[in-house]
């Protein structure tokens, strides 16, 4: 995640800046304005932007003049409610702008959320930096024999030895090749005065999705939620849930309320299906449940039975 | 668009406020902030919320890490460059929020712009206000005979005073009867304590199109871009052109180097077809050209003739 | 519902045409093609055209070259998962165009509905017709005294005939007033030849939003589930409700097995917040249980007893 | 694009089927349904499922009961004049599926237009193949030294000798390496007993962005144009106008009328902004004509004047 000098004076300056504002302000999101929070080896999110709070969703649910209510609490009370009855509209008031430097592989499934708006650092026009992902030990995950989407045990030993000089080799020969397929470094000097070098947009196909890219990009508040949710959740890969662990710290810094209502709303709650009701409702009434009489199927069943904590 | 004195503390609440801010921050469009800017006879748009400036743009276009370029000549050429060559994206890195009063026919226009977010007024809920859109005598125009879809002439004399006559009669009556089926007033006061009041969400139905709905609105700069080109375009509606004008002028205030692209590259712009510039092109070279010999039907001729002011 | 001739004209030719195709098709789908199906007093709905099938969701979702898999059971097992694990894009690979006719304040919570393809008749451009919505006998509910959007009773007696009156009369009148400041009937003919009329733009503000538009309207399978979860809910207006209903059974003609999933593990589904989830575990552990322990809310607590039928 | 036999008979399989229905039907494009059409060196399109045709739009945009009009002659005046003031909703009404193989770097290019849905072959859960691009010699283009995301000349002699040993072999040891670290190969085959093997979604990181991925895809009609207009544009990389092409190709045979109405109104088209018809107007009139009375940048009176084949 090091940044050149030159990014670190600008940096530094916008930091330092101070305007004065009749909008609705966030002093805790204010605090981490522009800083780079580091994800992964060389990964960043940093927040470039924000507009709105917990009470600017208040206020547009009810479409008033003012700035939400006068009491905390009542806010609070119909935040909850707007979440619990999925009334999403209000969260869309919010907004927020992000500047995030990550692996390709992940931009690839960060991508898919199409509700934002995005602008990558374009390898067809400018270079790209010799960045690229290596997993650190505690992650270096192998194959599920189960779940064909999934992580094993760790890997170890010899293998895991293999697997990080394959990953390193690999990425820096290909990054040799592409600055010797460019003819160029990555500051702009010329290698060899007799070849032309080959166009940038063609030579970073050499890269593996291992290098690292960077883009803006912005979404509201209910679309972030969103992507917390989908990604924060133990199925994800664990590359992108990094990324999907500092958004929800951000969330909680940003919109505390809304935070709350959402943990427990969304990222902790369950969606029982109707078949999965009738069996909790059997079950409280005392009746012994068997997953056919329900129309359960054996991996519902068991699914069932975790979530509500009964082996 | 008269408030209710509830309405304007809460109003004069927000208008007051200060706030220190690490953000960009538009002293010209603060200025505006809150206020409620008439539009026809009871309509009105005020900001309420907004994010990023013109430098925004820069920086989200370069992936930078502070805020744009340093000299504002440099902003200019490459928002011009991205506005000729429809790289749209990185106007979407700006976003605004406004509350808008509006008559449900104007609404019912407007909501067709799908990348955006509303809050309305629910007549589920809430009773609305007896306020309802009769146009100005300067603005009571007859049909088009030419054209299905536009206005002719304004109306004078005795078939303009029965139309004034029929619209403000109907719309009182049947708010009148509103209020009797709701057996409420907008006070919410019951008005005979032997009947129950018919459903608030079936007795709006009697209420015509001319009457005011509100909402909030949030967009982004591309697509609130999008909207003032079609919608101040000539053959829009005027009722719904009165508000994109004031669109307009917000548009300068925030982002007045993106204004003047968007003026010079969209909304004065031409779109030439490709036998309309073969017609250009041989007119230039001196040929004498006729719309058949380049396809061109004679509307389009028409058109074109028109376009190139050469009749 | 009434069609003119000509209408009538159009549709049988389009139901009699037969065509050879290699396209998946839905036999039972076909059926009801092009047929409207009433819908209130003079609405309806009528499928106008769709692409692919319950087999078409399991061959996106595997990306593969042929139809699906080979036996029903597989697909079916594919697309519960898929529907109970939230992974909505394979739905989104299939698509259905309609037709429909509905009261003007139907179509504006309809439109809400963003990612949908829309088409409507247009009053600037041509004459509505006289058609407007009165609610029958057993819908004329009464406002609710608990929840400011919902009905109570059935509104009986003086009180119900002074609100079909009302509902009637103006809607009447309206449409009267309607055409004399056209100057012009629906059939187009000018009805005083010393007057210009009204532009059809203006004229058309004095209609109520009981009355009757139509539009063509085009989405994709999640997204006309997404709209059928929301608006076959118990909360939603009974008028909406009629339509989504009518969706649901075409759903169920369209793709059976992803419509028995979408009941099981949506519309029949309940979404237990992690605070009601931790209540659910501690009375299946055989714990007293007070809401506040598991902090739920008074009304949190009463929904959740009704949800699991403790009382 | 060599298929595995299991391919070949699940796509023979579909080509050969016939069934009988109501919608409206393109012969032409059903000729090439499920055949997959060569792009680049391993890569495809293929049209999987397909909703509407030309009349249809027509249909949509008159919110008929029937099939559009009877005479072929009003449908393309009526889409010509559609397409000429971006009434751009009826196009929405038409759908096309299609399944595509392409180089990851052009997929990356590719999701950027985020209105339409997507269906990716995962490499968390499945093995890719052994299938990467490298360019054929007449495409092996050099740096533009004046654009910085241009191509300049032709590679040749040593030069493009290194770039494709390069290129082959990273590729090559990056897929020997994935398979040792996966401990599988493509077929599914466990390579060395004694090792776990690590997880899909971790070696795939290895792979270069010049290996091909595959997705369905799905998008309207509108939708498609903007892509093609976007990305057949000579300002686009080769590699996707080589499928942009073959889009046009399909739109030929799908909607001929509005393809050529395509043509001549957007792709074949020129924006002249207000500056560059102020120019044009004043030649016209046979005045001389300095850049900087009009406001055009020396890039922009160049840009003119080569769009005017002044030159």
């Amino acid at each position: 995640m090091a940044l050149t000098s030159e990014q670190q004076v600008e940096l530094d300056a916008v930091k330092e800046q101070r305007f004065e504002t009749k909008r609705v302000t966030v002093p805790e999101l204010e605090e981490v304005l522009y800083e780079p929070i580091p994800v992964l080896d060389h990964g960043f999110i940093r927040v470039v932007d924000y507009m709105g709070d917990d009470a600017a969703i208040v206020q547009a649910a009810r479409v008033s003049y003012g700035a939400g209510t006068k009491r905390a609490r009542d806010d609070s009370g119909l935040i909850n409610y707007l979440m619990r009855h999925w009334h999403t509209s209000p969260f869309e008031m919010c907004e927020i702008k992000l500047h995030v430097k990550l692996p390709i592989f992940v931009a690839r499934q960060w991508i898919r959320h199409r509700t934002a708006s995005v602008n990558e650092y374009s390898a067809r026009y400018s270079i790209l930096d010799r960045e690229f992902y290596v997993p650190d030990a505690a992650h270096l995950a192998g194959q599920s024999s189960t779940n064909r989407q999934g992580r094993a045990d760790i890997l170890e030993g010899d293998e895991a030895k293999r697997v990080f000089q394959i990953l390193k080799e690999d990425a820096e020969t290909s990054y040799d090749h592409y600055e010797e397929m460019l003819n160029e470094n990555a500051e702009g000097e010329k290698l060899d005065e007799n070849r032309s070098g080959l166009a940038r947009e063609l030579a970073r196909m050499n890269l593996p999705v291992s290098f690292y890219t960077q883009w803006y990009w912005k979404t509201d508040l209910h679309n972030l939620m969103h992507f917390i949710r989908l990604r924060a959740d133990a199925h994800a890969q664990y590359e992108i849930r990094a990324y999907a662990d500092v958004l929800h710290d951000l969330l909680e810094r940003w919109v505390p309320i809304t935070a709350s209502a959402f943990d427990n709303h969304r990222a902790g709650a369950a969606n029982l299906s109707k078949n999965g009701l009738a069996a909790v409702r059997a079950m409280l009434s005392g009746k012994n449940v068997e997953p056919e009489d329900v129309g359960l199927s054996k991996r519902e069943w068991r699914e069932l039975r975790e979530l509500l904590e009964l082996d």
